[in-house]
């Protein structure tokens, strides 16, 4: 099957009145299709449209509310607390976002919990948004048991993300910018190994049974990151976004079976920068960091060295250039829910 | 060579009179030798006494400023930066931890830099002293050049540690605690298993040429952590701690060959956990998680599942019992000290 090209407009234009259809207003609806469209734009398909199903799924079965508006409680004066309560994963980080910069503004950092949202999105969008606005960010997702933890087998961890945005620009101009899964890959890598027919790396997965496979058809989850050094990692993660806000994702649904607790929960902390130092001077230091960083011996092998989040921002000025590609099976898909919400078909390039 | 059993307390009598001929003072000299000690019965030898003789010769060399103080510059109100112009590394962390502490109580989370100390010691230590304290933790360090950034060769990246501790007990008792490198292991693994005459994992290290090697004799730098996420985790904290203090390390060591450059800066972070939710609460499900966790089912060679700090905490009860266990060439070494600076040598079990 060959790719079917989009461009960006029309992906946007598709996706927001998709979304409109469910009731969700189109400022949501524009924010939740930003951050697909972002991700896809970066290269990272597995968090673009082709949730778009599987958000109108989850709208059907009332575990997204597409008008639910996030609540903000203020805490101690540099905290908040923000309960979701299943509304749009996008319009509540964008939210949280928001409100760290302006606590940061006030005293030096601000920190938030996002807590039972609907589906993130890509987490780096966030970081990125904050960074471009002249601030830095440190942001990390509680997440779906869907790796084992280091030494066991079954899905009982989550390969729950770190994204860091720093705000000096990397080498294609964009603010350098983290965005990493604890798990030796995400969850999903696994599933596209099987639609591409292609094997996997040896260490990335473990069959049902706890043995190590490179089959995609026989593995059932993904290994954490440095195996106790990844698990360890998306353990704290659940005891400081999920458990710290009241909301556990992995003993509810690992421990009691129960599938309706929270999917995600995020925390998200900003720091002003320019209450450090002057931007000019950090920026001037980040910049000498990555031209030192890229001047660097390579080893046999590399062409070059990337700095974090080069690779994505490349593909992105591809993809704006010559539109998004979707495989035929997602367009075939995408069509169909054209019909069935009444919504203007998505137009190939 | 065997081991020389020493008690913990002859060594804090031993370390603590050494460091007071240097003129530091009896506070301070405690606080260095107690972290020092801390490593020590954690089973992290790396980071224990056999650090006393390279502080001397720092000294010595005045590197390290025994009689330093670290200077607080307040910043914006939940904000501010250590400076520490070469003062004892852990007189300025635990002064950090106790700030952050003083901030996040009022404001929800306290963050502060520690710019060029000395050798900070194990980064875990001051986190699990936060979280002893009821308050959540996370530290990270920009350190030194010792690793080789995904895809380069020669020392350009640190290992830099991240520690997070936890105020709710692991299985030991104490709070849970996760320190692990960037790097797929310390720089100094290289250097032990060339002391042991044993062989390097795969994986681990490159030679001078950037070519794989198990052998610690060839070994040149140890590679990161799954890649780019390691060195990436890796460059950020170098911008996040260093940069953000005014205080790089990589360039001028790096690009410029600076040796006088700082070794180490760090950014620590409190959350106020009692603030977002009561504290039995919390600690009820971070036990329920470790409970679970402790339950999963398990893989084949695995006898069991640990959490973070799990293993250290268990040394520990093992070496109260028995004490830290020195390796003779060490032994002999703080002998020779132990005449040089005309203190009371060390006493075996």
């Amino acid at each position: 099957m060959g790719d079917v090209r989009v461009s960006h407009a029309e992906l946007l234009r598709f996706a927001v009145a998709v979304f409109s259809t469910t009731g969700m207003s189109e400022a949501d609806s524009k924010t939740v299709a930003d951050v697909l469209l972002w991700a896809n734009e970066r290269g990272v398909d597995s968090h673009g449209v082709i949730r778009i199903p599987i958000y109108l799924k989850e709208i059907k079965d009332e575990l997204y509310k597409p008008t639910g508006k996030p609540v903000i409680r203020q805490l101690l004066p540099a905290t908040f607390q923000l309960d979701c309560n299943r509304a749009p994963g996008p319009v509540c980080m964008m939210q949280a976002a928001a409100r760290a910069i302006e606590l940061a503004t006030t005293y030096g950092i601000g920190m938030g919990l996002v807590s039972n949202p609907t589906h993130l999105g890509a987490l780096g969008r966030y970081a990125q948004w904050v960074a471009e606005r002249g601030y830095a960010a440190m942001m990390f997702i509680a997440g779906l048991p869907l790796m084992s933890y280091h030494g066991a087998k079954g899905a009982n961890s989550a390969t729950s993300p770190i994204a860091v945005g720093i705000p000096a620009p990397g080498p294609e101009g964009a603010p350098l910018l983290l965005d990493m899964a604890t798990g030796v890959a995400s969850a999903g890598r696994i599933r596209q190994a099987a639609l591409e027919g292609s094997m996997l790396p040896e260490g990335l997965a473990i069959d049902a049974d706890g043995h190590p496979t490179t089959d995609p058809k026989k593995a059932a989850t993904v290994l954490p990151l440095g195996g106790p050094k990844g698990s360890g990692l998306s353990l704290v993660f659940e005891c400081l976004a999920g458990i710290l806000a009241g909301s556990p994702i992995i003993v509810p649904r690992v421990a009691k079976g129960t599938t309706k607790a929270p999917i995600q929960n995020a925390m998200v902390m900003v720091f002003n920068v320019a209450s450090f130092r002057a931007m000019d001077d950090y920026r001037r230091d980040v910049e000498d960091l990555v031209a030192t960083v890229k001047d660097l011996p390579r080893r046999d092998g590399f062409d070059e060295l990337l700095v974090p989040g080069e690779r994505g921002d490349r593909e992105v000025k591809r993809r704006r250039a010559n539109g998004i590609p979707l495989p035929e099976g997602l367009y075939t898909e995408l069509d169909k829910i054209a019909t069935e919400y009444k919504v203007e078909p998505l137009k190939a390039l």
